[in-house]
């Protein structure tokens, strides 16, 4: 696991990616895997492999290898890409290091688990691999290369996503379906408008008589949203939101098998202390009500502005252009093409037809039943572990965890597979300074908040659960999990 | 002038600021002066230098040798610290290199006319070089230098900057005063919010159930500016100012001495062309309207923003901050604090209490007598090189090369000297690619184009006329200009 993390992996500048996709494949080697091949994507290869034992059932492992810039080094406890082990209470052991939870620690766990099982049995079921290098650039080939390589991921039965969904009170929350995700840009510039600047920025003082590109995106920017940045104000935004159904409440409010109710459980205040929140969006404190905003909610996101003079000083300009950029999450019956075409709408009725309006990636939402056997097989894992779990709706992005994973390329057409993600062990701090994977575990408020082992075990158990080798047929070995 | 200009000497940066303020110190040796001090200040030194011949008058000459960065330089046609003649039409020869214009080129060429006279004759008054290297940064220091050198300054009867003020029309353009600046920074920071993310940035689908400090900079900045960017929304903004005042019209409409009024000759075609840029503000093109906007407009520009994901591609991300950088430009009787303050009080009214604002830099206006002796000198010499000249009201930007200079060091207290600026010579595009000065000249239609030679006569010239050593009285190689 320390080797995998020390090996940077960013896909948004592409360092590492390769050679990170090349150690993957060399792990999928050593474990035996028959078929082992790097499939050249648009900006990383996907590291397929097969693992064929003969069984009945056979299930594709999703996985993905790639992870955030961590730019901010400064803020970091630990050199992100040196894959420390240090205390974190109540923690005695955590890997601490870019990708540890999101997602290599977890990955590293699912190989490890298959490596010990084949020292005492042999795998349960037949095992597909897809791992992905481009999830944080929003699974960009993932529909593709699932269209191309139907053929052979047909013969699954279920996807399974082997990350580690406990929180810190041993909470365990699997995720089923995912959102949908429209990442766009947006760019107003004097060469498109017409007016001030159009091919370089000038002198600051110009700006008594010259038109501000600059101010016209800040003005375009400011009618896209409400005066408190949390409504859309782009027409019809709204009007396919079909979510809640009366299943989706119902779930809510009272579970599923042994789960337990989301909002009985759901507690925001870990992931605010982790992340320095203070106040949630309205000041909303009522669980249920911030379960439905993550669950069935939609947002547009400032996620970067850029244009003009950023250095140190006062140098006086009038920049010809400033670039925004915008992550939007949305859910059933929102459409990803409608809503950019909304967009578009919007600028051009608001008189900035000029205004460029460019999609970076996106993906839609992803519906998987709560009640397919790869779902049961993990409820019965978290049942036989002793820990308590919450499901959420399937498009819910409680998790601490990037919720945005690509389900759909899954459960969408052509596949159309069951799907679930969830295994037991605990991380956070995804996308932020110092994040971390839990190595050593504690005792926690909902059952055991488990460490490496543990995580591994709780794989393994899922395999043997779907294969319907139920608690008894699980080697003793892999059921003393720490 | 092309080692001067190969010197680079970015106050934004500090990069080469101290070795081309060595540079300036042996240039102002080589020439004879008899005091030359390296005076520290807060980014760059003052390079003071006394050239004393026992003369009846004392003239202070005003020098900056610091440039703006030219990070864009895949813009440039030459690598803008090479120092490069090339041709330019209509001109067979400029010096194409960052501070061409804006101001090495004309520093360079006061130089050579000192050396020049020095060969033939003697200079006709005493002179005392202030040389700052913070001009670009607002010349911070320069208020506190005067006051610590005001027992020598003191010694002088006006103070002359030797910059080139013919347009490419040949048509001189001389500054008296200059308009007030402040340079300001406002900070959005879910520190100081108490909303949001308060640390650092955290994973871009929690904009879900949490507060957006980037959205709040967008609403806070849309606040302060009307839909077109170009009316300030601050309250009070205007109430203070007192120009044109109806000397101010009188010069505009009939201009003074032999200048031609401003309206007749002022043309913004080169400027526009030279700068890209199509249509003025409001669609303006009468040009006493567009004299009298930069002349008694004010401004608050937009000169960068930036803030959280500015990378490529689709990190998904809620920053904790977004920081936006501001020139503003105001006229008589608006004050620098007066004005700061209105921004304050705007931001707290409007619920932006906690969004920070920092002054950068800044001084205040200037006005200055066009009937000054050191101004009359400069327009007689006009009349002798055979240019038309045009004479501004006191705080115009009209010019292509930066207006903001520091005039009101030397004509507020404690000095109240007299000032002008404005030599013969010709360049361009300051701050901006492939800035440009002219070392060839050619026949314009206000006048000779004055090349480099062209420029250090005229800048002599103005030492004779001042000192009562008219035409006549100008040794005759000095007089015959090309």
């Amino acid at each position: 696991m320390q080797e995998f993390v020390r090996q940077p992996s960013i896909s948004q500048t592409g360092e590492g990616v390769k050679e990170c996709a090349e150690l993957l494949a060399s792990y999928f080697k050593d474990l035996g895997c028959r078929e082992v091949n790097l499939v050249p994507q648009k900006y990383a290869p996907v590291v397929y492999a097969e693992y064929d034992v003969g069984a009945n059932k056979t299930v594709i492992i999703y996985m993905m290898y790639d992870v955030q810039p961590a730019e901010d080094v400064e803020l970091w406890r630990v050199p992100p890409f040196e894959g420390k082990i240090v205390e974190m209470a109540p923690f005695k052991k955590v890997l601490m290091a870019r990708g540890a939870v999101n997602s290599k620690g977890p990955l590293v766990a699912f190989l490890n688990a298959l490596e010990a099982v084949r020292q005492v049995d042999e795998s349960p079921v037949n095992l597909i691999f897809v791992a992905e290098g481009e999830e944080e650039r929003g699974s960009v080939s993932m529909p593709r290369f699932v269209r191309e390589y139907a053929h052979k991921l047909r013969k699954a039965d279920a996807v399974y996503f082997a990350f580690s969904c406990q929180d810190q009170n041993g909470l365990a929350e699997p995720v089923l379906g995912s959102e949908g995700l429209l990442y766009i840009e947006l760019e107003t510039n004097g060469a498109y408008w017409g007016r001030g600047p159009t091919e370089f920025g000038v002198h600051g003082a110009l700006k008594l008589i010259i038109d501000s590109p600059a101010w016209r995106h800040i003005k375009m920017l400011s009618s896209l949203v409400s005066e408190d940045g949390n409504r859309v104000m782009v027409k019809g935004w709204y009007d396919d939101i079909k979510v809640p159904t009366k299943e989706d409440l119902r779930l809510l409010k009272k579970g599923y098998r042994k789960s337990t109710p989301a909002a009985k459980v759901f507690d925001p205040e870990p992931m605010k202390q982790a992340l320095k929140i203070k106040t949630l969006i309205d000041d909303v404190t009522d669980k249920e009500e911030i379960i439905k905003r993550v669950s069935f909610g939609t947002s547009f996101n400032l996620d970067g502005i850029y244009g003009g003079w950023t250095g140190p000083g006062s140098k006086t300009f009038v920049p010809h252009m400033v670039t925004s950029k915008h992550n939007i999450r949305f859910v059933p019956d929102q459409k990803l093409n409608g809503l950019f075409r909304k967009i578009r709408a919007h600028l051009d009725e608001k008189g900035y037809r000029d205004v460029k309006l460019r999609k970076v990636d996106g993906y839609p939402w992803a519906l998987a039943s709560h009640k397919s056997a790869i779902a049961e097989a993990t409820y019965a894992m978290f049942e036989q572990f002793g820990v308590k779990y919450a499901i959420y709706p399937p498009v819910a992005s409680v998790q601490r965890f990037s919720p945005a994973w690509p389900a759909y390329v899954f459960a969408g057409k052509p596949l159309e597979l069951p799907i679930i993600g969830g295994g037991l062990g605990h991380g956070g701090r995804a996308h932020s300074p110092n994040e971390y994977y839990v190595i050593e575990g504690v005792k926690g408020r909902y059952g055991r908040v488990y460490g490496l082992a543990g995580a591994e075990k709780s794989m393994a158990a899922v395999l043997y659960n779907y294969a319907g080798k139920g608690p008894g047929k699980i080697p003793k070995l892999l059921r003393e999990a720490k």
